[in-house]
């Protein structure tokens, strides 16, 4: 991994650092419009034409309902798991649910401001190398809590045309009303458009590759009116560690990111003087037992070390990356994450791997990553809501606040909004 | 305006009153795309030269910083009317500070949730017709509260190239840092990326034309990195009466969305029969006086009344409708609030004229058109935070989940990930 120095970049070499490997969305856009197009006008046609091109299979039917008791077949230990990992996410995500706010701004005049679940929701779950019944729990789980109406989720088919167990499990444990087997762009555009067999969504979630990113980035634009949660890059993690930590633990960390795929990008921040050499031999050692080393040694030539004097600069470096993971493993860990500015989600001390916050610590793995961290939440509770603002005013409270609406009103030259004003009070 | 009996409509007829006067984005997306590159390449110069060619003056400097004590003149009873504002503005949005969310979802597990500012933010305050400072206390007052650091204000230059005092005078209150004297898609543009004398933001939020949302639209999915507040079209209300409702209230309800611009929509839903043509009576009545006679004209040929037996049904078609304004000017109008699942921002009784939400109740008048209040919120204090999730866990944390973990991982085919969680526990 390159190294460098904290103290002898420029502002101009920071900033270059912090930018990721290029996404060029420009080109995908060109090829995933025509797909997009296609589903508009030809639906399900163009949904099995398309699934049977890209995923080999023609599945029959192309979506179904969801069984509401999980009679699914999924091994012991599994569904243990599942429990503990629903119930750990539950319990963070409830903890979320919006109170209903009042306020009196002035005599007679009440505001409030109340949540709403946003009715129809469409949760994309990838395919491809493996099942991801996580993701499904992540986006699920909030989903049941706000008490979405119809979560519609979307998956690629497997080769023989189905679904695999654990997502038709999880599905049926979050109350989905509609399991589509399709993936790619083809799925978001139906899932965006709706079709003679699949229902048409308000909102879509959840991590795809290039084309579903791409696809609801040109969604979200688009006459089909829908929201989505974030663009997604390439999954990322930056850690901050010292002398004190220990190399295995660094070295573990760093590739169960990597492994995420060719173009995860992972950083280490190194804190004053630290074996590197000892922290690149255990990756290696780590390495060879994986088996998507290939992947991970991909990932490892996009990635990184920064070497920094204290803890104050590397938080600096981290708030000015704004990974998707920040790992605070060092010295003083618990107070450095008060300063943290800029990330999706952080993990504190020795003990708190990123893995568990993939899976089952409660918060939701659905993060901001490429840098959007400056600007984007995570998914929360708060992604399947809208909030709708309201307001009361008594005759009073009108007449109290009469003058400075006028007179505002006359100043944007806006007489009709002055005239409901004294029209009320004449 | 055209009326429609809800009892006799089909499901696709109501779907069909529900969709707005088409937005055709994609023509304006093509005339959008060269004005960004052209800022994207030529930075200030290019701002300026779009200016001179849009705005017809080339203002200098293009940007300046805000003075910090508003000494700047307005008349006494504009300031005057701006307190108030600011103040029940503050007062609503300050009660929607964000808590920091602790919870121990298993033993030694104790994730949280965090709230931190947006570091940059961009907010566009249209000119044209009026000057609007009430948009720029609606973006301003929150982004201070929530401790933006650096608060970028562009608007287009008046003809004389300077930018009138009322916006000024707000800027300063905001404690804005600079404002940019241009408009249209070349400010959004020059916001985004950034140029030699406009600072670069991560957000842009704020009302505007086609062009204006065309931009914010295409640069939400570039490389330039930015998030928006939401995708806006005209604006719009849905007002719900019944025969106990004043005529000429409804009547100037009605004629103060109109106004703001021919493309504007205004929806009566009336329960039970009602005096329709009093109603229209009142409106041209009122109409005759207003300045903007000619854009309310318009906009009424683009609206509309639905009769309904009920104020369920009246509340059922609002909220397919998901209006941006929805007054409930009706019997038992409380009661019937509290069954709104779409809109934007809600007015209950006799004497909450819309106008007062636009100014100065202490709502934020940012909010969804186009039906997008189905799954957008209206700008608030959330608009200008980011929430970063974190976990903590200790060695009996880690050993606890450990099983859960390393089963999903095993699973989902991520060796790496399990790792990390077997390597601690040796």
């Amino acid at each position: 991994m390159k190294k460098y120095l904290y103290s002898t970049l420029t502002s101009l070499q920071i900033d270059e650092l912090c930018r990721r490997p290029a996404m060029d969305f420009e080109s995908v856009f060109g090829e995933v419009g025509p797909i997009i197009e296609d589903v508009r006008l030809r639906g399900d046609d163009a949904v099995l034409d398309l699934t049977q091109r890209f995923d080999g299979v023609r599945p029959d039917p192309l979506s179904g309902p969801v069984s509401n008791t999980p009679e699914i077949p999924v091994q012991a230990n599994v569904a243990e798991a599942f429990e503990t990992a629903y119930t750990n996410i539950f319990r963070f995500h409830k903890a979320q649910y919006p109170k209903d706010l009042i306020v009196e701004t002035m005599a007679g005049i009440v505001c409030s401001r109340v949540a709403r679940p946003i009715k129809r929701v469409g949760l994309y779950i990838p395919g491809g190398t493996a099942v991801l019944p996580s993701s499904l729990l992540m986006l699920g789980v909030p989903a049941k809590i706000a008490g979405c109406e119809e979560i519609v989720v979307a998956t690629p088919p497997r080769a023989d045309g189905t679904v695999a167990p654990e997502i038709e499990y999880v599905a049926s444990l979050i109350g989905a009303s509609c399991i589509v087997k399709a993936g790619g762009a083809q799925a978001i555009a139906a899932l965006a458009y709706g079709t003679a067999s699949i229902p048409k969504v308000d909102k879509i979630l959840g991590p795809g590759n290039r084309y579903v990113t791409a696809a609801k980035m040109l969604l979200q634009n688009s006459d089909a009116m829908i929201s989505i949660d974030m663009p997604a890059g390439p999954s990322e993690v930056l850690v901050i560690a010292d002398r004190q930590s220990d190399p295995a633990f660094i070295a573990a960390d760093l590739l169960s990111q990597a492994e995420h795929g060719p173009d995860s990008q992972v950083v280490l921040v190194g804190i004053g003087e630290m074996d590197f050499e000892k922290i690149e031999e255990e990756i290696s050692r780590q390495n060879e037992k994986l088996s998507r080393s290939d992947v991970t040694a991909k990932a490892l030539d996009n990635s990184f070390i920064v070497e920094t004097a204290d803890a104050r600069d590397a938080m600096a470096f981290a708030n000015r990356y704004a990974p998707e993971h920040l790992i605070i493993n060092c010295t003083g860990a618990e107070h450095l994450s008060t300063t943290v500015k800029n990330a999706g989600s952080v993990f504190i001390g020795p003990w708190s791997a990123e893995s568990v916050g993939d899976y089952a610590s409660g918060t939701n793995h659905t993060l901001p990553t490429y840098g959007y961290a400056r600007m984007y939440s995570g998914v929360s509770l708060d992604s399947f809501f809208k909030h709708i603002t309201m307001q009361r005013l008594s005759e009073e409270g009108l007449k109290a606040i009469a003058a400075t609406v006028t007179t505002m009103a006359e100043l944007e030259a806006l007489d009709a909004h002055k005239n409901a004003i004294t029209i009320r009070l004449q």
